[in-house]
């Protein structure tokens, strides 16, 4: 096992009616700015049950952070908090809400520079933030309870994260029933962004990490088990409630901690988004089953252990397991209607250099566990997932 | 699933070599108090690497905290604490120092009445402790990372615990190599321990909380495969490794979080405990496999889950599996060379009848996740454990 360390300091509020719990999580005297997507959360009820979980505060809105929250919307956010003098921000939606308002607390506070460089420095410079809570709508990124971010820059098509201590929400509320009216897209959206945050902390190499590896298979057990449910079954709050709490604890940290990580799927899906506009589980449907045929040299350890106890094959030769779970990982994807390549959203991978460009611009030259993922791996990663 | 509140803001430092690192969690102003037990951390250096990593501080000690740390010698630490206007307090040790420092903590800063009211009161009336961290050398109790801690009154042999909001660890260092040199009696006490705080949790009845039973069950194979090793291959990092983090998280709250708790084996033992100064762990290991067994009809669906997956017992009747695993149960604490019944320890159970006394002299007369264990069902668990 590597050596760690980990933080896990935002407080979860799970389940049924917790919404309404939220008040006493925020400091008493806080003038509360609620940040928010495109106004589901009007019609689904649960701007409502916020706004009268704070009922005779000082509260204000910010509504119309974007799916792949983008710095020029955030930067009319901050300037909302500076002229109302906020000292609490509170998300209420998915990962977008909550990686956008992570970004408009370190900016509203930073003062070495142009905020951008936040994103540029990955957050090194941030030595302070408005605090945060969190109400989750869509369970997916595991945003509400880590301290990461992405954020994209329109003017630039630029993509980029930032990681700060001083941006965990301090609290989140994980209400299952929250998500009963999210349309199918979202939920399988999520499921499968869960199950690819597992497998990038998981499917690397071993280092003897038995409580890491078998809390990740949990999670990818559980997922495969309830996800195509939650699709069929909409309102069946204990399978909501098993995919919400997979998903939270899929990125606050647990799982990868003390265990070599891989996250070159997320990088590659990045520059997909910002290209084609694809949704970020969109991407790393396609990318993945690729990722991991291409890399099954270096990852045939823990592709067996893998094809073993997530997918129960343990009989023929090593390499018909491995291709085994490869193609049961892009079945199951494809199960819960996501596509699992380039050609099920129309594209055919004429764009593939100019990604590639843009990966080299960014940096990504040696993705991966072992930093051996090199521009023409990715290259080759991408043409074989059209 | 259940609703529940998860608070872990213990933020873990793991691995060989990271006691240097622990200067910079305590506040750079912070006048500390080093509270320890009976100075094997002298023997085996911890104590050193500690000063070391304080150097310069001003750093005062407390020896002493015995197992089953009593209320009699840490109001004497609560001297030290007000006299030297200490601030910070770094229990190093195993459970019972770190239990005994967050009573410190509390009782230093306590000003409701008597202190002993903080146990009476379960800690309700605590608003405030001197801030801990934790330099763990004994995994077993998971204390070293929540909030809870029980303490002893040799004067009337009383065994009672509290929790607090204000005495989780602000930071617990886990290095698996101070664990080479324990005696084997006390890694074997660790890992029944562990074992045993994650089955109280685990083995009760579903409420289709897939993670939380995964989780549970990751635990119980890691402890299982590792134990036995811990004790055979005393210098082997990894096994080390791999039991000091499951022990930590069988009782950080998270596996517990929206799922029925039992905790009626540990009740029993604490009086087994207090009537013949038994080690905590061995009183589990009596009580366990006797509870499961006279608990079987209400524990029936789980005890069958636990019997495939933890113990792979697919064959046979329901009641051949349940007994089965329970056996194996058995079987795995003698393996680490913990009796499982009170002759093993010399004793008849002629006190039993004085213990039923104190079960009710404590309110302890409806225990289990389903409150139906009468002192007459303790009875009959304890002698059956003969």
């Amino acid at each position: 096992m590597n050596n760690f360390s980990l933080n896990t300091p935002t407080k979860i509020l799970f389940g049924k009616g917790q919404i309404a719990n939220l008040g006493k999580e925020i400091p008493a005297d806080a003038r509360i700015l609620i940040t928010y997507g495109g106004g589901s959360i009007k019609k689904n009820g649960v701007l409502d049950q916020v706004l009268k979980a704070l009922e005779g505060r000082p509260v204000f809105e910010f509504a119309g952070i974007e799916p792949n929250p983008s710095y020029e919307t955030l930067m009319k956010a901050v300037e909302v908090v500076k002229a109302q003098k906020i000292d609490y921000l509170l998300a209420v939606g998915g990962g977008s809400v909550a990686d956008g308002t992570k970004f408009i607390g370190a900016a509203a506070r930073y003062t070495a520079g142009d905020p951008w460089d936040i994103l540029l420095n990955r957050g090194a410079q941030v030595t302070s933030a408005v605090p945060m809570g969190c109400v989750l709508t869509l369970p997916a990124t595991g945003s509400e309870s880590n301290n990461g971010a992405v954020i994209s820059r329109l003017a630039t098509g630029d993509k980029l994260a930032f990681f700060s201590p001083y941006s965990y929400p301090t609290f989140a509320v994980l209400d299952p029933t929250v998500t009963y009216s999210l349309p199918a897209r979202q939920v399988a959206n999520g499921v499968v962004d869960a199950f690819v945050h597992t497998v990038e902390q998981y499917l690397t190499y071993p280092v003897q990490a038995k409580v890491q590896d078998r809390f990740s298979e949990g999670l990818l057990l559980t997922l495969i088990e309830e996800g195509p449910r939650a699709l069929a079954e909409p309102e069946n709050y204990d399978v909501r409630a098993n995919v919400m709490w997979s998903a939270t604890l899929a990125l606050n940290g647990l799982i990868g901690a003390g265990v070599p990580q891989d996250w070159a799927t997320h990088m590659l899906g990045h520059e997909l988004t910002a290209m084609h506009g694809l949704d970020h589980a969109q991407t790393l449907a396609i990318v993945l089953p690729s990722l991991l045929a291409y890399k099954k040299e270096q990852k045939r350890a823990k592709l067996l252990q893998y094809a073993e106890r997530v997918w129960h094959l343990r009989d023929g030769t090593e390499d018909q397991r491995i291709d085994g779970a490869i193609n049961a990982t892009r079945a199951f994807f494809e199960q819960m209607g996501v596509p699992t390549r380039l050609s099920g959203h129309g594209l055919d991978g004429s764009a593939i250099p100019a990604m590639i460009a843009k990966l080299k611009e960014h940096g990504c030259v040696a993705l991966g566990e072992h930093g051996d993922i090199t521009l023409e791996d990715s290259q080759r990663i991408l043409e074989a997932a059209r």
